[in-house]
């Protein structure tokens, strides 16, 4: 079959011809991708952020946002049949340990990540595990909400987090309003009643945010964490959350959060720095965030059934990875690229 | 009446006379003090750490533990009489905003601090307000308890955060065997069923600690990171918490929290510096803390009532300030040092 | 003035001229009433109901509903002037025990509650305490938000527990689609992405919760636990806010509430009548639910002045104050009798 | 193999010779059975109490409270070996839901009920699933710890559901000094700083329960409600846990709960009958309570390991498992009784 392997870091993938994968554990699941999302992550991964936390071995098949339909199914596996229209949690979990029976699904002990650990998704077929997949209306096309998977899950699960916080009259920032940020405003527009501030450099992207549901827009000309302030009173928001992570979102992130108030990590690349004595004047709080939970993806895909998640999108054919990368990293994609085997 | 003053930052406190305080406000309250404790902010203070945060002129009165009698009300002032015993919340609070009537006192609009902005309690006589203070048992001695009101307040405080996350089976470190750790440690232990791993560089304290129901006492000889690493089977601890924030003791905190956990800072001084993708690929979290609320002090005062909680304390003059700050700089103070108007 | 006083249980209350309320204590404000609602709890103190629990002497004057003018304020009294335009939380509280300093008003140790327990607000003035004062915005008029203080209130703070059990996917019912219930279906639309479910007996007032957001109406016919069946799969609901609790509504709650899921109580006059192992064997909560905090309220004019939330309302003079209680007893009231002195 | 068989309701039960049971699913565990507890549902089932809620056939085998050591295991289970030494969650579940993966293994949509719903382990053999299955350490002996499996698992799950409710200076009834009871006490003591006060007919158990941790014991000899409102200021306790749940005690419960406390239903055979002003004018509330999770079950063996809970238990052989009812209903047993074949 095609798929998108990475041979070194550093350097682009390739598309090839490989083996399609088979199953050879009870609980395996094969599926046919309809669709693969790009993430800034496969970037992050290319230039070797990920070479020493993921202790993968190169080639393999990158895609860690995948949705398709069943293919072939492992002799334990019920409740899935060939045709079967589906989407990915992102890890494969063993359902056993403590964190998969607290439905912490991505702090499996024993947890399997398909496109950073292992073969992913940017491929004809996959492999993956039962206890992975959602199942999906049929009506649904794999590769219009693919993107939810992983950038949409992530988004959804910090919201989720800071949902608590976030009662009438309380402020959100969101920083950064790409495929994330969408989600993320979506996600905070149908979960709480908080004012929503976005932060962008892009006028363009800023204005879809708002159609998306933001309440306010903030240009990041190097006067953001000021315009924040003067939106909030000059107290900073209850909950920030940063899906940039890096070139000085992080410390705008910190500076717009106010006392008693979350700073949310999602985007990432830079570095925090803080001082104790300002964590502990304001006590303020820093969270980390990693992917979702198999609960969040079935929410968020019953938002997006509710109509009450939208995703922009624009499809690419497997062999033309690089230049959806190209995009991507230029600034040109609007909403999410996503990869479609076949096209 | 005699008073401990900071004239100059970076210059020792000295002993002087001042005018008693005076009833101003409906709710004002004097307290004749039986106990004003020393804290590591103090010496943080005169170094001038807080100079730019708490907006206070010198000269002023030091000392924001504190503890005595009740020696004249306001004439709004209900339930309170002179002679009464009281410990007093380290905030005077207006009770009526949003921080306030959540019940988060430490982030009332119109706080004020005695000791850290205004004149404090390393005196015969302090000014708070009614809302400050928590009646005692005719029985307790001001000077035993004091130095609960703030450290031990901070220290129970996020014990009390800490708590959900900490069932059977959950490791909790204590980093810092002071004043702060004891009550920590015996916090920990009255709250939550969890295994307390104790680090320290004297031997002596943690020998104590374990006294107070430590259940592992590791030395901080360099080794601190890969000790916890060990006794937490190479995972970290679901819950740090860092009475140091300085010398190191900071980055420790962050390395021994276990994938998400909670890094809990108390201590100050230093600075954190974390990668964003450390943040994000472990879940993990930076909590900050800030003294309590009112109701953290009366629980425990209420523990401290059940012998659940105890303090080591050493008691000096007034006029020996100098001396009690040099035996806690110089670490010859075991538990917490308290100043006596009037011994 | 002219005060709407309750002689006899039983009896209807007469309207008649009385003394004004004088400040007598520091923390007193008295209020030019703007509007005071008219509440089943009104009809049900007559009934005598609450005869043996708010422990008042009658005569008195009825009104716990309470919106106006500041008149007068004690002398301990800062931050409110003569004029500023105000709600009444329906509580008079201490501000300095456990429930107060935990935000719980309605559970203070020395509550007072008027027009339950002291005079009311059916009158030209109300007595009240600077605790239970929120400043609105100078353009709203009293008698368009009064029934906010308590009915609104009451179905906001319901609303504000159940949040938690409500994800994306879940169903809340609503039972009782009068004023508390459109408060109900509003602030369950403003704060979670629940699927809402109403049930009342009118068409007319079915039709008007739709408009205010309900996604599915059930006639309340006998069909009706049937129908909420049929609607959540034969599983029963996450969450039933019960807003009538009497004739038979308290059993259809408990019996549409599904595995694990809550039955909030607000409205009341019936019993509940449970096998415990009906309780057990599903695990299900009956929540009891009283008016709501300070922060509650201050919350629900935010989302009122976002116009997240409205309130239909019928005027009458404090004369007409026995053709208001027939037209609320006769079912010909949509929505809410405000009473406006002077009118 | 010797089984312990129902064959009608209201008739005592046999024991007699079976089959053993067979693997047929790739999940499937054969368990050789240590210890069977004994517990009061037994009885309501012989009595016919959950005919009509648990959709079983009679004949069947009994004994829901199982451990031993693994025989032999299905296809696709991994990490389980024979000779192992196991306790077993009550519960047969399919790891797939949503209520399995939010760990409420309770609420398994396919979960399935050895002992109660299916042949349990009330006989040499028992065949549950591989995610019911929590590994001991060896040394233990599954007679010793079998009445944990359901009895102190009940417990400890209402345990964990109240703590949040338990801080300093709270109090909590335990109703019922039996087995559950016991495991309550220790539950309670190891993770909550609450004051225990405990009510039982007999002065022996009171005794025992002392022993066990209980800070108060009060006979119930008709003035426990009164004892219990003495005890607490006359304001009832925060917590209230009913191991009884009929013959008056679930009225005594609810008349024992403090303003805003909860009342923990968890023993049965009785009504609940509450006016519904009763619970909205004091904002109580009622909470089911059904087994617990998996990690309730593998942190309540871990207080066991660390020695913080223990059982009085009293083991019969299989074939006087009427014996041990009789005792049981008629007050004779301390503890627990454990049935074990081959003794």
């Amino acid at each position: 079959m095609q798929a998108v392997r990475l041979h070194h870091y550093d350097e682009r993938p390739t598309v090839e011809d490989v083996p399609e994968p088979q199953i050879s554990g009870p609980h395996d699941v094969i599926v046919r991708i309809g669709g693969a999302g790009l993430c800034r992550t496969d970037l992050h991964i290319i230039e070797g952020q990920w070479e020493s936390r993921a202790g993968v071995e190169l080639p393999y098949i990158l895609g860690h946002e995948n949705a398709g339909w069943v293919h072939e199914v492992g002799s334990a596996v019920e409740d899935l049949a060939p045709g079967d229209t589906v989407i990915m949690h992102p890890l494969v979990t063993c359902g056993l340990c403590r964190a998969c029976r607290a439905g912490d699904d991505m702090h499996c002990a024993k947890g399997d990540f398909p496109g950073i650990a292992r073969d992913g998704g940017m491929a004809e077929f996959l492999k993956t595990g039962a206890r992975a997949v959602v199942k999906l209306d049929p009506s649904l096309q794999p590769a219009d909400v693919a993107a939810l998977a992983d950038a949409g899950l992530t988004a959804y699960h910090a919201v989720r987090k800071a949902g608590p916080q976030l009662y009438p009259g309380t402020k959100a920032v969101v920083i950064g309003a790409g495929g994330l940020g969408h989600i993320g405003i979506q996600s905070l527009k149908a979960l709480t009643p908080a004012e929503i501030i976005v932060v962008d450099r892009s006028d363009a992207a800023l204005k879809l945010a708002q159609e998306f549901g933001a309440d306010h827009a903030v240009v990041a000309d190097g006067s953001q964490v000021q315009k924040v302030q003067e939106l909030t009173d000059g107290q900073g928001a209850e909950v920030v959350i940063d899906f940039v992570g890096e070139r000085g979102a992080e410390h705008d992130a910190w500076a717009m959060t106010r006392r008693a108030g979350s700073h949310f990590v999602i985007g990432y690349g830079g570095a925090l720095n803080v001082e104790t004595i300002d964590m502990i004047s304001t006590e303020r709080n820093v969270i980390g965030n990693l992917v979702g939970t198999f609960n969040d993806l079935a929410e968020l895909m019953t938002l997006a059934a509710q109509g009450k998640v939208k995703l922009h999108t624009q499809t690419y054919p497997l062999s033309a990875v690089n230049d959806a990368m190209d995009d991507l990293d230029g600034g040109r994609l609007q909403g999410r690229g996503i990869l479609v085997p076949g096209q």
